[in-house]
């Protein structure tokens, strides 16, 4: 008998041939309006790695929201716009009834060894085990598929500023790979819940995510916690931007991301 | 008599109508292999700025850099992917001789007054006119349209990381608007030469801008020099990521902005 598949592998399965595919939206990974915008940037990264003409791992992601998914079947569009020796440029896409709702581009790379140095910090944090784990109770389905443990920054603590620390992983565990870390780099509360102690309605409008990785360097990780950071710089006239960097237990900084996100008021 | 137009609006000129443009590389603007990216990722959201259908601001930009460009006239598309109500989304791409180089996307938006708050804080810096001006003799060309002042990171200080703070405006001086800033955004040397204090082979690969302001607070600014601050994270494998923020001298934080640069060793 086969093994069960992992809900997240599920949420972002894709039949179909050569760039063309089609995925279904899936209830364990709704958010409050449609998918989480996470699981959306993984199933469009993943279009361009099913894509037989792939080559190297992904390097870049950005990913515009244009508008709500409804629940149901959709199709996933990846084209790649330019190969080069070490690069290779993507354009993907998201429709449904026909209409693009969702554009993207990505660059993917063969990465090969050089000087490499980590300027970032790892955060001064204690491990996992030692921070309560984030009830998902009342809260959008997709939070249930993640074990997160918020070290600082919640909707909660009496912090004035919008800097969240947090362990996060798939539950049930899954081995990190450059999807569920695209997802992973989404999966935090929004930066003007944090900073206000208050819910509004909000929507991230475009997305960004840099791999500092390969895929042997992920699938070394396996499928423990990694680190997550985030922070807004500005909340002006309806948008905030969202800055964050995801590491490993050891230090290793996996990926760097940056959305803008509107809000209501 | 006219008079004789900034070299910024003749290296970024566009003819032609609705999307479909023309525009041509300006020596002025000349890096060391084809044009500065600066000045190309402003004349693809020019593109966008200029067509018919375009509603609302700027509020994030992104440019992938597929190949470099050669010296001549280029093709600029530009084509609304989605219309909200209060944002659109663009496609943009750049072609040469048919061949598809530079790709992007865009976001446009129209901000309405919210509750707001600017968590990053304005360095300490002197003021300009403090600083000595960075000489761009030996430097590729792009480097002499700009006044830039090096308060800390240059490639000739002794710090071990690549932190940089430079106050910078166009040279000669030229009002500050969408396009300036986000050619402005890109000025920066690369972090990797501040990093390490020498040069090697560096190429952007992808670039994003995220807008803070409205038009209206831009035109406020006016021609008076805007502080840039940008940091690396990691150098990694062949790849470097770039984070800046770009200043008013009242401390109004203008844009955000990211890259991931290749480099050779």
């Amino acid at each position: 008998m086969l093994p069960e598949a992992h809900p997240f592998d599920v949420a972002t399965q894709l039949t179909g041939e050569h760039g063309h595919y089609r995925g279904h939206t899936s209830e364990r990974y709704a958010n409050m309006i449609g998918p989480f915008g996470g699981i959306i940037a993984a199933t469009l990264l993943r279009a361009a790695m099913e894509h037989p003409e792939r080559k190297g791992d992904p390097l870049s992601l950005t990913i515009n929201y244009g508008a709500p998914i409804a629940d149901g079947p959709f199709e996933v569009n990846a084209r790649p716009t330019r190969n080069n020796r070490s690069t290779q440029h993507w354009w993907l896409e998201l429709r449904q009834n026909d209409e693009l709702l969702i554009t993207g581009t990505a660059v993917f790379a063969t990465r090969r060894k050089t000087w490499s140095s980590t300027e970032a910090a790892f955060p001064a944090v204690p491990p996992a085990e030692k921070v309560a784990k984030f009830s998902p109770d009342g809260r959008p389905a997709w939070l249930k598929n993640y074990d997160i443990r918020i070290i600082q920054g919640s909707i909660l603590d009496d912090a004035d500023d919008s800097q969240t620390l947090q362990w996060i992983r798939d539950e049930p565990r899954r081995p990190l790979d450059f999807l569920s870390l695209t997802a992973i780099c989404d999966a935090f509360l929004p930066r003007i819940f944090v900073k206000r102690k208050q819910r509004t309605p909000i929507g991230t409008v475009s997305f960004t995510v840099y791999f500092h990785i390969t895929a042997d360097e992920l699938a070394a990780h396996g499928d423990r916690e990694v680190l997550g950071s985030a922070r807004a710089l500005r909340f002006h006239q309806g948008y905030f931007d969202h800055w964050g960097e995801i590491w490993t237990p050891e230090g290793q900084l996996l990926a760097t991301t940056s959305q803008i996100v509107y809000f209501k008021e």
